[in-house]
């Protein structure tokens, strides 16, 4: 949520609320469950990282319909007034099974399975994928660079390209989840504790006739926290410039921070910085480097002997560029003791409620999954979702932000690498349990 | 806004208040002048719709920090008291230059011009490309849609993939502006009065044992709205049964609105499920296509015949899929009386405040646009930007949304359709005028 005021029941697809009317006039409140997954592996990936548990888990728990969106249904002439009282009254009375945040998931796999009387558990799809889709998105995305990056700082300098605030915000939280540093978002530091970082920007040292009174104006306000751009005419003389502001913040008992390269050839540039950052005696100032960086770019420049000892990663990060949406999506998987799949083209499920085990070796290190019916189990592994909301309460307090990306790293220290190559060549093996795939034939029997 | 009583002045790069910090401690409260524009048309764009104006305008006219803001900046420990001082106090007190929202633009365009004391102008910089990025992105996104779908109508699918809950609203604003006739979002319509769209999804169909029965259903629920997803199964016998249930809807009195199609070779099917609905006398039961459209798509299945009424466009609209974000930047063009140029790789800017003219021809299509400084005029030309704010204060009420779509079908009725093409293969002329020209000259001496 961006304001914990705010509800947005009304953040729906109409037809949510039409076939929830229609339910509630035929009188259809079976139990039914709904599986969330990913249907493909898009551009390159071959893992995903579960994000956005925590949004979805406060709107589930605090559903419940305004005074104004009734006022507002009523006016659209679509509803009776019985299911209108029915809406004012419900409230979510399901259980909800899930993958914590900062776990490791993989294509078909269930990440939240959501069990209620039909009305209810149907009508939390869109906010469900809405936000789990761009958290899962976004620390997957996150997480490439990060393997990328292979050790340097990355910070998240996304802002104003994600689209919109709450994009922003969860861009941000998303993106520190999977091992990012910072970010230069303030407002999430303010609300998810992520550290901030940013200095200044081109229009500041344009705001000054002379480059080096800037950087050295600058250092005065800051002496402490200064990492000045230096590619605002060239890039090259910058650095020289720097060196001589650095040098004589040294003398004051200041320290230079760095320096941040924003365009050109950033493996060449960096190494001539570098040079002239040394020469000067200055080799602990480190070199920050921005412009059109993701995990593409981070790879390359890394390979290719760049000196660069932290990335601002921005826009192609915060709206995963090469994939900006998931094939996500919830589908209803049982109707009361039915089983349901459906079978349009390239539009299948897996029926039933489920779990997913994951064996490990003796290290810990992922050997494969086993996707089974709910109640199955499967030995010397870890089944991976937890019950997190029953009889519409929620189970436990939300991790910090901490223990999530504690979870991460452990989880992806445990992945082996191969799996997380940036062209997505390799696919982690994922099985069907026999009885569930016992129970897929029977459903597709059932349902062509 | 999302919610009028939400602020968002932290929602902003660390680096406009590190930068702001040190403008303050050095005295620097010149007047400036930041310019917003796109430098590059991303993939296939030719031309850009502006949007997102109304959501600036009302946090700029609005724009202070509240004491939560200030007590979280102040335990940051960057930021002295007699800057925490100055933020508490600081309104936005400059003027505004702006394209109406609805208008056309095209590369390097102003679309915004800030002028105000440097602190004030630049710290609106990441709100400011935040909301109009996303929303000129989308706008521009959806008219191409509108373009390529020739006639046929559009409804805003996308809310479940959009980024976030802001975007799943801006996205069906956006698109509205651009001449789509209906969202699935329901927050949109009650926020925006867009009309409001959808009937059931595959859930629906499956949670009953047989189709028929889940199409009879629905349609006593709905006797007038009722439009049948068709493809759950098999899409031909779905037609099949919803022209029976159609046949039954019209022998009570009542009316099947429509059937939709979900998957599968769109053009085929449609024109089998045409056949099978006129066969039954059914020839006024329009046809819906959803899955997958975009502007490609819709252009490809309209040129093959297929024979669809209305499209639903979800994911690849509502993300921007080919072109997920647009290199908008704001950069500051004027300080005190200095004209100021940025020249650093591939991000140069146009100096001093600045102005744009369009030719039209008699019938007011547009002929070509100079980009000019603010107070020259060109004669038999329309000066595009208007003043909006001044002073610190809005000049007018915003325009209504049927105004703003208004503004853009005239305007995009006058844009020739070469400029429209898919893959952006003609540019529409844009020209600087000979003072423009000669201060970028003088500018680019001075800084280089």
């Amino acid at each position: 949520m961006i304001n914990p005021l705010d509800r947005y029941e009304l953040l729906t697809d109409l037809y949510e609320l039409t076939m929830a009317a229609s339910y509630f006039e035929n009188g259809m409140a079976e139990q039914s469950t709904f599986s969330l997954f990913i249907r493909n592996y898009p551009n390159g990936r071959s893992f995903f990282v579960a994000a956005g548990l925590e949004q979805f888990l406060d709107y589930a728990a605090g559903f419940q319909f305004s005074e104004s969106d009734l006022t507002y249904l009523d006016r659209t002439g679509l509803f009776s007034d019985d299911f209108l009282d029915y809406l004012k009254a419900v409230r979510f009375t399901g259980s909800v099974y899930a993958l914590a945040e900062g776990e490791i998931f993989f294509k078909d796999e269930p990440v939240l399975e959501v069990t209620a009387p039909i009305i209810e558990a149907q009508i939390l799809e869109t906010f469900a994928i809405n936000t789990m889709n761009l958290q899962s998105m976004i620390a997957t995305k996150a997480a490439r660079c990060v393997h990328a990056a292979d050790g340097r700082r990355l910070v998240d300098f996304s802002l104003r390209r994600t689209h919109g605030i709450d994009a922003g915000l969860k861009v941000a939280r998303s993106s520190y989840i999977a091992g990012f540093v910072a970010t230069s978002n303030v407002l999430a530091g303010k609300l998810y504790g992520i550290p901030i970082s940013g200095t200044m920007a081109h229009s500041y040292v344009t705001s000054f006739e002379d480059e080096t009174e800037a950087f050295r104006t600058f250092a005065r306000s800051f002496p402490q926290k200064t990492i000045l751009l230096i590619d605002t005419y060239d890039t090259v003389e910058g650095a020289h410039k720097a060196a001589k502001v650095g040098d004589e913040m040294g003398k004051h008992g200041d320290k230079l921070l760095g320096v941040r390269l924003d365009s050109g050839d950033m493996t060449l540039l960096s190494q001539e910085v570098r040079h002239v950052l040394d020469e000067e005696g200055l080799s602990d100032v480190e070199i920050f480097a921005s412009s059109g960086f993701d995990e593409y770019k981070i790879a390359r420049t890394v390979k290719d002997g760049a000196r660069i000892d932290a990335f601002g990663v921005g826009t192609k990060m915060g709206v995963s560029a090469d994939a900006p949406y998931f094939d996500m999506a919830y589908k209803l998987v049982q109707y009361g003791e039915r089983p349901i799949m459906k079978v349009s083209t390239g539009k299948a499920n897996l029926p039933g409620k489920k779990q997913v085990f994951r064996k490990t070796d003796h290290k810990g290190r992922f050997l494969e999954d086993v996707i089974c019916i709910r109640n199955e189990t499967v030995e010397a592994a870890r089944p991976l979702l937890e019950p997190v909301i029953e009889d519409g309460k929620l189970l436990r307090k939300h991790p910090s932000m901490d223990e999530i990306r504690q979870r991460f790293r452990k989880n992806f220290a445990a992945l082996d690498d191969r799996y997380k190559a940036l062209d997505g060549a390799h696919s982690y093996p994922v099985k069907l349990s026999a009885r569930l795939k016992a129970l897929q034939e029977a459903s597709s029997a059932l349902t062509v």
